[in-house]
């Protein structure tokens, strides 16, 4: 941690400050530059976090040195984390470490027929993990909100069918049980990415989590949460980028996919990409999951439905079940040449 | 609800339309330009919405004529509403209607003593609603997460103290309840803004709700979002504009003052303005507070704390008692020039 | 300067950061600390910022200590500047030192009569500059671009008719000297903030400059702006905040009012505001302008017309003669309570 | 053009709009819905758009339903356009129309042994374009600006030397004709993307422009400001995406790839990327110019420099020569899979 002090701070300021990190069984490294006087604190950054020091008279700027997280970093897992989803009565699927994973399925479960439809189609396209919502968060009171445990009864049933894992949003701390006893994954939506009563709980779950990324998060907020998710116990976290605001609305979301890159290097952490989000456009949507590959993400989540028209929710941002199967043998060809392996 | 359809639109799509606006009981009033073709829909747009429109071959466009929202909208209640908060052992507190309320108090409950000393501070000062906070929600894990209901308690004793209302955050639905015996006032910070199932269950708690606009809200999410708390049943919601994200680092978040004249165009309900999470800078708190009230806002929510240097939240956006006491001197002038009324 | 090592910098690679630092004749103080090694560097900053630091091998980060402005510095200048315009055939006109200066007119010049009528209309309200475009900057090169030197000519009687000084906007580097021999002040807009090329021209006019902050600047990339200006001899710039890119189109720019108090505390030069642009919308612009002045503005710049569903650019929002009145008065009111004198 | 009318329309108002249109010679459409009028224009919407019609009293809201450029939309040309670059006295380069176009270069021309030893660099890795700045846009006017003509003539030779078209810069439309002697290719940059007197006169100099993407422009935008040039007379433009102003600081800027499959939706315009802008990071270039290549651009412009910690401008995001030789074979490979020949 490096204190930038103001031009007009005092000696007895200064003196103030050295005592302030003495008592907290630091040590601290006076530098008086020709305009500025610089602390340097040696030690342990984490007791430091905790302490307004910005808020002590005559300081100007904190600069941290080290990341706030500690089990998402690299340097607590210096090899990227690989993550299974599933087993038992489905064929279990891998993110990271070389490992590329498929999930796919409608926005939401609609009724039994749709649904193993759907988990049909993705597992001959070669998905390898079936999504479907059962709880929905929607802006608006008066749309659609999920058909709730029913809901999750039939994507257990449609997994099963066709040996697919399943992955489910959450959104409800008091149903992250019952989520969990149908669940293989358990995902936390972008609106409830800072929701940490959510990720708490679902840390302590037990299961894999799909942690996707919120609309106003910057990569190291991501990775807190992460951190939070990871702090109950919990070491299977998949990070998602599905798309940030931004001021041109020429795509619903800007769809952010240096964040994949960064996430690299900074954490263990698989990160897939979500370009039905984050574009919003099914004209898009086949591209941009390219881009996603090629820039190294470690899995993609897209929506599909047979009938958009019809869907219960984001039915315009869906692909169709032909549009899918091509996409995933594009999809196939682009992470053969970045060196990833889809099972 | 209006439908721009594609250049390339054939004559059977058009049809597929039609059938589809009239299945759903309304009437299409169909409009061929030189360049593109155009639907008009005549009737109730609430039918319209949940359908996904966009997802129908042909259509390129759908452009709504109505706001999503009913019970906030003007149209629900021409009149601008107003909040009353507390009563019983405490003096009431008005938002809207021309009343300008001041809430203060420390970003987190850390004391009996200091919280009845700040009490004691927002009193004298002329605010008229104490805050502080049980439950925290920390970007990371190993923050201070507030002292609970231990915290609630003590906040409801200095309150009571001065006869001062009290407002809360609630972060966790389970705990709504318990918030509720405490409070006078619920609030929902910015990040839980769109955390649908807290929405719910605070918006049947009985309680006026303090909505705070999210980091990636437009103000028509945030009013979106006031519907879920009003579709319960509440009728006193008062709105927070706390900043949202921009790309200048120069303040903390982007101070959006603007937005308060624009609810004051499309809604009944009060907004206030919380200049200390908007900027994060001390030094430009009382400047940017007083241009929340010059714009319009009901209200002006500031942190304070006797000691920042030794808070356990946000410290360094926190004002002293002495410059709150003259924050407040200058809000009241500025509000007699824009015809509001501070009790 | 400070300079942040990697985790893993070698003992060669800091030898050579040192032997840099030396070679710039600077003094190096080398902290290491428990994870992080970080190199203090003493003596003149400016140096060191033409230098590619964070391109040396071993470097993370590279955190400057003082502005990269000088000029425009409070370091410069401690005392706010006060920027006249007009004088001879005008009354002059004030900005800055506690002078609040009242800019408005129609957006383009578009006839003589219009021109003299508005010109009125700002004298009679209490306006202190007359402004209208002659060249006018425009999305599409199938718009109305202004009437050129013809506007000039206009512009200058109309302000003479009312002893108004006038502003107008250059876009070409060619034009700078035609449009000084009208002009009282030259305005560089946003699109053009960081047309360095065209700053050079105006900062060499000798006349003041109103310079408005570009839609993606930052409060540092406008005062490097000011300081190109400045650069060149001139010390009288106005800046001016009119809105910059969000992701909300409530309003057509974000007006980021708090960047007003923020550059107080930065910079010598007085900042005024622009509501017209910044939100786009006339019903929001009278409440807007306030809180510009309450947050410590040196004047309001507002776009007038008589006939908005004329105006050959910018009319949807254009206030009305009457409205305009109107609004002045209560500037006169606002002004008052934060200090600042209107003449 | 759609006009939504307010709820609150008079009879008067509507006649008014009704008169307006027909003066223009278009034929206006009514249609009253339950709860809003609505008036579809038929006609030409061009003549429209010069029309502030929102200030016409009783209009709500104007809906345009064409694109307001012409020449740079498909309707226009419906095929993708083919640039090409050089001849003469170099092999000529192309892009767009599934050829994939690669510009390489420092940021700035400093030395003739410099360049000429990048501009082999360029070459033998398989680049097509060398880039080079003359005349540098900085921040800071204490920054260097640029060899000026000495740094065309240097990139002129370096360019022959080895058979490479040549693609640089100009900020001052006083410069156009100089660049244009010596360039094959005239770049306008993203702070000068809505200078349009610049864009005017780069559009009369006969030569294919590169034209990049403002940090606050949409695609829209974007492709207005290629209008500019194309109104000229040329029909030679190439865009780039260069990354957009995003509140996350983890990158310079926000890589914004689906914008590139938008514009392919829009425009026959080739568009490549440049992720060394985009992200201000070596470590992320390879990846997001790989990202780039598979949603589909038609070229990639990277930065490189032999020793970057002595650039004289934005050393720290050049590519090494061995690190970019490796980038273009995997590009070669990710081309392939997207059906993009590199010649």
């Amino acid at each position: 941690m490096i204190l930038i002090l103001k031009s007009e701070v005092t000696d007895d300021q200064i003196r103030h400050v050295l005592e302030r990190v003495d008592q907290l069984g630091l040590q601290a490294h006076l530098s008086r530059g020709t305009f500025r006087t610089i602390v340097g604190i040696i030690g342990d950054e984490e007791k430091l976090r905790a302490e307004p020091l910005r808020a002590i008279p005559g300081v100007l700027e904190v600069v941290p040195v080290l990341p706030p997280y500690k089990l998402a970093s690299l340097d607590a897992h210096p090899q990227p984390s690989i993550v299974t989803v599933g087993g038992g009565s489905s064929r279990p699927a891998k993110f990271g470490g070389g490992h590329l994973g498929l999930i796919a399925g409608p926005c939401a479960v609609e009724s039994p027929e749709r649904m193993f439809r759907l988990a049909e189609v993705v597992r001959r396209s070669g998905g390898h993990v079936l999504r479907g919502g059962a709880y929905k968060p929607r802006t608006s009171p008066y749309s659609f909100q999920g058909l709730g445990e029913e809901g999750l009864r039939i994507l257990r049933d449609a997994g099963d069918s066709q040996q697919l894992p399943i992955v489910t949003e959450v959104t409800d701390p008091r149903l992250v049980e019952t989520v969990a006893r149908y669940a293989d994954m358990i995902q936390v939506g972008a609106r409830n990415m800072q929701n940490f009563v959510l990720l708490t709980e679902v840390g302590k779950a037990g299961l894999p989590v799909l942690l996707k990324r919120g609309m106003s998060a910057s990569v190291e907020d991501l990775l807190m949460s992460a951190e939070y998710v990871l702090s109950q116990g919990t070491s299977d976290v998949v990070l998602c980028e599905r798309g940030i605001k931004g001021f041109d609305k020429t795509t619903r979301n800007l769809y952010d996919v240096a964040s994949v890159a960064a996430v690299k290097r900074l954490s263990h952490l698989p990160i897939i990409v979500d370009p039905s989000h984050a574009t919003g456009r099914p004209d898009l949507i086949p591209a941009c999951a390219l881009a996603g590959v090629a820039v190294g993400a470690d899995g993609v989540h897209i929506e599909i439905h047979d009938k958009p028209e019809e869907a219960k929710s984001d039915g315009p941002q869906a692909l169709l079940p032909e549009q899918y199967r091509e996409l995933v043998e594009q999809i196939r060809r682009i992470a053969e040449v970045v060196g990833k392996r889809i099972d």
